[in-house]
């Protein structure tokens, strides 16, 4: 049996206000209490850094996948730092790297995350954040939901994974 | 003085209708005619066989930057095939080696390299593609504009490299 | 205080003798049982599936980060599966990944992830494993030393991290 | 009938002695007359700068693979410069862009091409640079010769595209 981890990754902006901060934090911590591991870009700012410390405050493990080559480039609260020196390119790591993808607000990094994800069949949820159905319907055959808030988002989560085979 | 030359990057679609294709393959004839390099994801099917094979009739110079590591993987009419075994991850150098971009109908991949281009400030043109404002201005600060027709597009993409500086 | 985790990556062939897979499995069981992630290309063969095995044999954490773009691609020991479709573009984030990297028998992807940590100063340790020193000497100012045995291989790994003042 | 180009890509270090560059400057010619692409890393030092600015005089086509994301990171003789972002991920572009590899003097970067040219079966021709046949054996089946000049090297490039059926 193997003893593979579920992974939830969170994506989502390094500018954002302090809403999308407070429930990158709030989503932290509950997929950290949820016994996910909780997987982002790694940066120091917006979603990635509140998304990360709040899962570790629920003593979740947290890894980090970086844009830059440098492990100093990290947020504090990461227990696995993955330095990549891809640039964009590591966007599509952070999506392949998780089982379901949660996206909250942020811009293009994050909106290529969400195609991406579409594109390669990883489950969706939409945290207060619409790109449009536009956009949504032409990215591919893949899964979205929205969600409104963190708790909602955990659930949607729990189906996707359900769905998976994964508990 | 540089040689460099100018690559007019066209995105879009493996699997697109009938009208796509022949926009696209008026734009790669367009885009030679202009004096510009084509480049483009470099596989067999869709916006990229039918855009390099209308740059090649035209007699320009075509590139493909493929998803596979394999060089049989790619279209024929190619002049410089550059194989990367990057999957995905190519998406990025699509958009950062195009002075300009030119996005034909597409799926997930192509809105990734969409939101890249907002995202790296390459101009970009959606050439009878919408996939709605709400995607396009949450991307980023990168400009972008419409053209119905490949001659339009082209008209754009003048614009905007003569704002770069590039004639 | 931060709760990043000593990363070791440990690299090597798909393809070794009975010899290296179990200098591998035995050096993967001494990386957990001195608290140290594993990290390797995760793999279901050679030095990467014995490695990881090993590892989880003694109770640690490991990471894979794969070639491919496909879970299924992974070895059945690993916690955390980062499937990347980079191809052998991935060798790089391997390395960066790691504090210190072990170096097993291997082939062409194994020397390139020698050359590249002794070029982004990784320190190296070779396990049973002497690609010669016109090659070592060339490829940069990291430094390396040998190891007969996993035991020496994992004291030369303390002594590494305790000179970049990680315990 | 495909136009695809042959593609010799120079590999080699950014901080090289004077005959190094005068030999890469010399291949880059040879590169040029012979009517194949010059493909290198683009940088503007070293092995890079001279060989791109040797086939340039000559009047030959050169295309330049950037670790950077900037264009403006890229050496002045290119016609095509792909800038990536991708940092040494870019190596292995370099190689599988190639149908035959020279490798020139350099450090870890060069050694990573070079065992990625063994690995990935690119035909490889050492000019002046020799990383011991340790390396060069363990590397992978690929095939690989000396050359001590730069007209040695390219005869020798010659030999190995007509048993690619490339002439």
């Amino acid at each position: 049996m193997t003893p593979r981890r579920t992974v939830v990754g969170v994506m989502g902006g390094t500018v954002v206000d302090a809403r999308t901060r407070e429930q990158a934090y709030r989503l932290g911590r509950l997929v950290a209490e949820s016994g996910w591991v909780l997987l982002n870009g790694g940066r120091p700012q917006g979603v990635m850094e509140a998304s990360a410390r709040g899962a570790r405050d629920a003593g979740g493990l947290t890894v980090g996948i970086l844009y830059d080559d440098d492990r100093e480039a990290a947020c504090e609260a990461l227990d696995i730092v993955i330095p990549t020196g891809l640039g964009a390119a590591r966007n599509i790591v952070n999506v392949l790297a998780s089982d379901v993808v949660v996206a909250c607000r942020g811009s293009g990094g994050t909106l290529s995350e969400i195609a991406l994800a579409l594109r390669f069949a990883r489950p969706l949820v939409l945290l207060d954040f619409d790109p449009g159905e536009a956009f949504l319907n032409a990215a591919g055959d893949g899964r979205w939901v929205r969600a409104a808030t963190p708790e909602e988002a955990v659930a949607q989560v729990k189906v996707f994974l359900t769905e998976l085979g994964r508990t």
